[in-house]
């Protein structure tokens, strides 16, 4: 790699990229878990079991589409089970499934109109609709980019 | 408000956006843990300290900068205290300054080149000049926005 450093641009760039990043991720959890006792991973867990035929999906896929490792997927749905918003189900040699309950399912709609209300007040709002869908290409190839990693440094 | 749901459009550009911050920081501090042992969060605390006069700044200030509530604050000093990284001194009326220790500032020096070998690889090279740029504008401008909301809904 020819210049492994980073410019003062660059530096400039990604600090107020990961401060906003990392501000926006505290504010957004602070209203979820003040309203609904949820955390961002919680909202997310449930987010995308919702919208899964039946309310289930393998772990592994889960653990894919939120970008965790096994044990961090593991430790957050061992946590959700407790609190009853999701069960585990082993499902033979395709492995272990999470699904959604009644109680999950019921804990996600009270929280959307909050969550989409706080996130239309901190991000959406604040761009006009051309800067959103610039900032969301771009959010989209970095994520690409990121989900073919297989191989961090 | 007159909207205070989601389109469908913005609703994929948050996601697609959260999902990515998400991943980002997860890998980035996935290369700090396992070539420092610092957290995005150490990282962080240890880069803007080194970078103030004598290496040292009021721990009021430091969580401003950093977006952190007091409790988060004061937890994460703890613990990085406890590691010898930094020391905390009370300053009189001006309450409590946080300064980088020697210990502190060579485990950062240790860390900066991979830390940028790492932001550069996932983040800066996947982007123009002038994508990275409008992309740091646009963080800038709901940066502004959460520094100045100082009454959360």
């Amino acid at each position: 790699m020819a210049q492994p450093g980073l410019t003062e641009r660059e530096l400039r760039a990604w600090r107020t990229s990961f401060q906003m990043l990392e501000l926006l991720r505290t504010r957004v959890e602070q209203q979820l878990q003040s309203a609904s006792g949820l955390s961002n991973a919680d909202y997310t867990v449930l987010a995308v079991l919702s919208e899964a035929p039946e309310g289930r999906m393998r772990v592994y896929e889960l653990g894919r589409v939120a970008g965790w490792e096994k044990s961090r997927m593991h430790h957050q749905l061992t946590r959700m089970s407790g609190r009853g918003l999701i069960t585990r189900e082993r499902c033979g040699s395709r492995g272990t499934h999470a699904v959604i309950t009644a109680k999950g399912l019921a804990t996600l709609k009270d929280a959307v109109p909050g969550h989409a209300r706080e996130v239309r007040r901190l991000f959406v709002d604040r761009l006009t609709p051309e800067e959103l869908d610039r900032f969301a290409d771009t959010a989209a190839k970095i994520l690409d980019n990121l989900q073919a990693d297989q191989s961090p440094a």
